[in-house]
């Protein structure tokens, strides 16, 4: 089936550069030229789209992982190396109900809607109002934003909902919220945690089981890119070596 | 709510040691002591369940990634590390047709079935007649078999599918069935490869591109543990150190 | 030249397990049978010798590598992997006087007695009677004791010395000790910590600097071991994850 | 003791920048102002020196790891992370006699003509006279000339030494030359191997023991640094990903 007017496409220079574009009467310019997006519906997913000066630009469906790459970022995203074990960890499925804070640039929040959907719903903090903006204006970008409740609003008296299935925490004192989680939280489910320094790792793991968390897992994630080369196999030269600290615990009921 | 007969379980026991279970007339032996299993419902999840000899085992509604480590395995298994990545990375979502083969023990498969639920399907292919058995097993006692449609069968003459959103192999020369993963999937969409050995990331190199495969990425995931001990925070002593390279390409149509 | 009466040999199985035998007038027992270890006078070094059972075992010259991963262990040991990058960043060289504390096993003592020689001095404190003789003994029998003077004294009145080229402190509490460092060590030397928390990282930042210690490192090293199989080339399934923190700081002078 | 004129120099601004220098009657010009290098022989190791402007350099005595992070380069150079394990893996003590090739711009050279002090003898092969004049030019520099013989000579009819105790190869097709490397070597001693791909990985095994090498080790070493704030502890952002792989195995004596 060829692209519709209005359709997302991600597309690929011949160096492997990518652009995300949203089809319409108008013409994106790139380093090799300029390429005529209402022509993008003369041709289908997967095919190519000459630039004027007749470079080939592969144009493709954006998955998950190219849209996180391509959103608007005002603060540090999570990353698809972290938000697919997050996703997993917290039991995510169609018709969960979750609540995250912060929203930040939104890149949790949009893996949380991509698979709470059709039925599912994101409750999403944040108390920046410019954060909030940007994550607004990127759900939309990306047709996400039916999924999504976003709060501008602090935490430091609660969530507002209950008996949610997860809760993502992505926040400078997340040890300040743990009475708020478990107040919010079905009985067994699980709170997820970013921090990005050990003080923070050890300072949780004191309010953790005090607030009847319990069944705790501290990891890191690291992701190793090779270069694509057949008789030179080798990883590339540099590598993210630090995002952050994923911790996950379950409340247990008051007993 | 409470939990209901049939119902999956995962219980916990004070040093963390975790259990599967359904829920009927049946109890449960523990090096802790019996658990009468029909006993769970009177309590909910979160709740605390106790042995014959009082001690207490916490009562969870299990994840994706409890399932993952409960099921039967019969081969080596993808890990949540890879898992997470590979459903963001091939763009699953709710409604997605998506191929895999082998079937394997079916940790995948559960993973794929979780995440194009409720109108998605997965056709999942395998030669080896046993590893099919285990795989309907599981995917039967985790109540997923309704997305998945097993194939007893042999890729080397293609797929039965056309137009499918993602393909993931995991065989042990996918080089010889590019051909075919590009005839099944619709342009611009992604196949994934898992493969444990360098040999075969080159050899998989040299055919991809001539089998208009694009956009290659190739990547390790290392995922690292640390104790859970708030004033000794260190980590694991031990790690998984390889469980395999993984390679994304995308179909780009023939011109 | 052949080997010659009480050398030590490292003798190696068909399959790569690793034996370090002295040679003298007995035999040595292994899974494919007797060895005559006086027999070995009459072979050289890289020679095969063969058991009673006609089974070939290859000798060699131990290397330090060696000797440390065969010395008798009573402590967790600092591996290679760490030593050499020890090695280096505290300057050790021919002729260098250095301190460590504590002695533990000796792995370390024998690495700095090696580089010392032949006009240098190693200091090792260690304060357990019973680590300090299984150290005494392990220098004794790989014959390095020479360069190595033990004390069995805790630090906690400081060192004896003075003008040291360099110490290492491999001990609970490091923090308490960085003011007699400083007055051991020559202006500008490197002080080297092992830690294995990060509690204790953050600790001993907070006196370094207090301590007119400047120019400070936190580094972790991993090792990553392959299968050495050219068809099928892969990392081994699992690895260490963790040994320990290596910080590393200069004094300056008082100002 | 105070600095003395000709000595080398390490010296560090407040932010921690290094710079290497020799002390005589000139001025070294700094961000932060001008030093007066003979007026370093008023200080000794561990004082401050003021530039004109009043800002405080500390000076200190170069370590091997200093000298090597500050030599000039005109090649990729093997970092400390890889030098320190290859030392003690290939066995290098004071007196050892070792061969080495290709030089490059020295880095190896130097850390084994460090070690080699002060009665051994480090034989570096180098095909390219650029190279080789770097590398010179670094000895002499740091003041390690003495030790080392260069050899302005391609290996491809083999070396010039016999029974040295050591060998290490940097060079891109290392398999070329194994049977020459077990013609120089002592029997049992360590053969080293630097490659950046896993093809030449597969390839040296291929040849290794064909050769009569045995006892095979391949690793590689990943070292990650943290950020020096007692408060906010966390890895740097960044790392490097990969300089090469290490490949160890041991002459065995024709049989």
């Amino acid at each position: 089936m060829r692209w519709q007017p209005n359709d997302l496409v991600l597309i690929l220079s011949p160096e492997g550069k990518r652009f995300l574009v949203r089809i319409g009467p108008k013409k994106f310019s790139t380093h090799h030229g300029e390429i005529n997006l209402e022509a993008l519906t003369q041709i289908s997913p997967g095919d190519v789209i000459y630039t004027h000066k007749n470079i080939p630009f592969i144009t493709v469906k954006p998955t998950l992982y190219d849209l996180i790459f391509r959103i608007k970022r005002i603060t540090q995203i999570i990353y698809p190396k972290e938000l697919g074990y997050i996703l997993i960890r917290l039991g995510i499925k169609p018709g969960s109900r979750v609540i995250e804070c912060g929203s930040g640039s939104g890149a949790l929040t949009l893996a949380l809607a991509w698979w709470v959907r059709p039925n599912g719903r994101v409750y999403s903090y944040e108390k920046e109002e410019r954060f909030l903006k940007v994550c607004l204006e990127n759900l939309n970008y990306v047709g996400l934003k039916e999924w999504v409740e976003l709060k501008h609003k602090n935490i430091g008296n609660g969530f507002d909902e209950k008996n949610v299935d997860a809760i993502f925490l992505d926040v400078k004192t997340p040890w300040m919220y743990f009475h708020h989680a478990w107040e919010a939280l079905k009985g067994g489910c699980v709170l997820g945690i970013l921090v990005p320094t050990t003080n923070q790792i050890t300072e949780s793991l004191k309010f953790l089981e005090k607030n009847l968390f319990k069944d705790i897992e501290i990891i890191e994630i690291l992701l190793r890119r090779y270069k694509t080369v057949a008789e030179r196999l080798r990883p590339e030269d540099r590598m993210v070596a630090h995002t952050g600290y994923l911790i996950f615990a379950r409340k247990v009921n008051d007993k």
